[in-house]
């Protein structure tokens, strides 16, 4: 991982001195690396003998810094892995565009990686990635949000990329198309397991571990799992709650804390986590197609941590 | 060209109903599909019997309407293409994400076409274009920039693109090195004359023939070469009167009136237009390199049309 941090530092530079300024801020934030990581392990599982998985795992974390500097920028973030969001202090242009510059960079180091089947699929997912956050746009603030419609925006936003980071490694690799699938069907339920734990940890975590303030979905008004199952299951009697605080966003820190509350004595936080375990268990699954070894038992080994992170 | 339009139209499809909606306001609000034009003219021009250029260009086109959709947020633009902006309509969210929607899907369609040649060209052009825009971003206000630093932005912002989809045209169809090194030529200098030669209409134009309010780049206080220009030699006499209309952006509609006078009167605009001429010029002599027929007359021709262009 320290190589793929090398090529990540490299491949951001520009004569352009906003771009490196900027891009440093997010990417040396002390993001998790996890996306880059699953490529590699995934690529040394399927028998990657040489670096090119190395270049592939940089242009994946390049294609998840672009996504999170304009989902900051839609979402009006305010903070991003403990700092300041980069958009409040570049401003949202320069955001939108050294996004863009990332994403340009990320194909790139995928073209000389050399495989057009792993290119391909970071390109589908790339896609697959912006749709969901339309979706998410037009969807986010309905209370009446349905579970399924939920894990359809997290699968697109989140596990996606998981998915095709996993899979574009093994690919890269020669795997299988058995190996391929199981590799995809590893990170895409990772992802999932992933999603769920953070957006559970919203309403249990405290800022300084999160890397994001505590409530902060609750305060943005975001339909997350934790809060849409505590509204279906507090039912009426919550229903005006609900509306003033979510559906009108007429808050107090009070009410943060009363959310939290209903959403813990409703089962909702222990129903959002027991799925992202099920999620967990499916990924530990989907390994069993993979030889035995010390890069399957890693992989194992994050989908426990995806689940277990706790504030 | 229809078969290059039905592939876009196919190609930015999406079930999230806002995609196609925002993207089909500016995809078919009558662009002229230069540079999707270049890409398989110069295909053609190097041999392609195969229509895989036909994907090629419609990925050039998606990059290009990617990069205008986050140009309009950037700007705050108004008018594009003789319509309102889709921010204005969509909000600036969804055309940052419907932008990244349309690269994620230009990247498909280049593996698609099937080489990674061309793609890398595509991938560093848009890393160019990102780096132009920013540097555009941090000087766009500047009334000393020098004509060098002009150049060197629009070449990054809008010639980048016209030499890559002429180079990945002809590498796509087997081209030696060096018809590919003419066909960038070409491609570069046919930008930066069509790049000057809009600059020139903004001062010379009327809105209807433009697509654009003419006047945009003065009332924006963009830094266009023939602004660049008449704030040199008009020297001590109007700093006034540009520092007031440009520096403070403090105008009236008489203060665009004047501004286009002084930029006729001292020369400003004939000496833009004579510099778009030069690079047509250059551009044609690159195609020398070229066999001659039908390809090579039709490139030959678009030089020319690029700076016959009056409003």
């Amino acid at each position: 991982m320290r190589q793929v941090d090398r090529i990540i530092a490299n491949r951001m530079q520009s004569p352009v001195a906003t771009i490196p300024a900027l891009a440093d801020h997010l990417i040396n934030a002390g993001g998790k690396r996890l996306r880059p990581l699953l490529t590699v392990a995934s690529a040394r599982l399927a028998g990657a003998r040489d670096d090119a998985c190395l270049k592939l795992a940089a242009a994946v974390e390049f294609i998840h810094t672009a996504t999170l500097l304009h989902d900051d920028v839609v979402d009006s973030s305010q903070l991003r892995r403990g700092k300041v969001a980069a958009h409040l202090i570049w401003g949202a242009p320069s955001s939108v565009l050294v996004g863009d510059y990332l994403f340009a960079r990320s194909f790139e180091l995928m073209v000389e990686a050399g495989s057009l089947a792993a290119l391909d699929i970071l390109a589908k997912a790339s896609g697959v990635i912006a749709e969901g956050e339309v979706l998410q746009l037009t969807r986010a603030h309905d209370l009446n949000l349905g579970q399924d419609v939920y894990l359809e925006i997290i699968r697109a936003k989140t596990a996606e990329l998981f998915a095709a980071a996993a899979e574009s490694g093994a690919v890269s690799a020669g795997a299988s198309d058995q190996q391929r699938r199981a590799m995809r069907s590893y990170g895409l339920n990772l992802g999932l397991a992933f999603q769920l734990a953070d957006d559970a940890l919203d309403y249990g975590g405290a800022t300084e571990t999160l890397g994001k303030n505590a409530g902060d979905d609750f305060r943005e008004g975001k339909a997350t799992l934790p809060l849409l199952l505590a509204i279906a299951r507090t039912g009426a009697e919550e229903a005006a709650f609900w509306d003033r605080t979510i559906g009108q966003k007429d808050q107090s820190e009070a009410d943060f804390r009363r959310a939290r509350d209903l959403i813990v004595s409703s089962g909702a936080l222990d129903a959002t986590l027991d799925l992202a375990a099920d999620f967990a268990e499916q990924a530990k699954t989907a390994l069993h197609a993979m030889a035995a070894g010390q890069w399957r038992d890693a992989l194992a080994d994050l989908a426990d941590f995806a689940v277990s992170r706790r504030a």
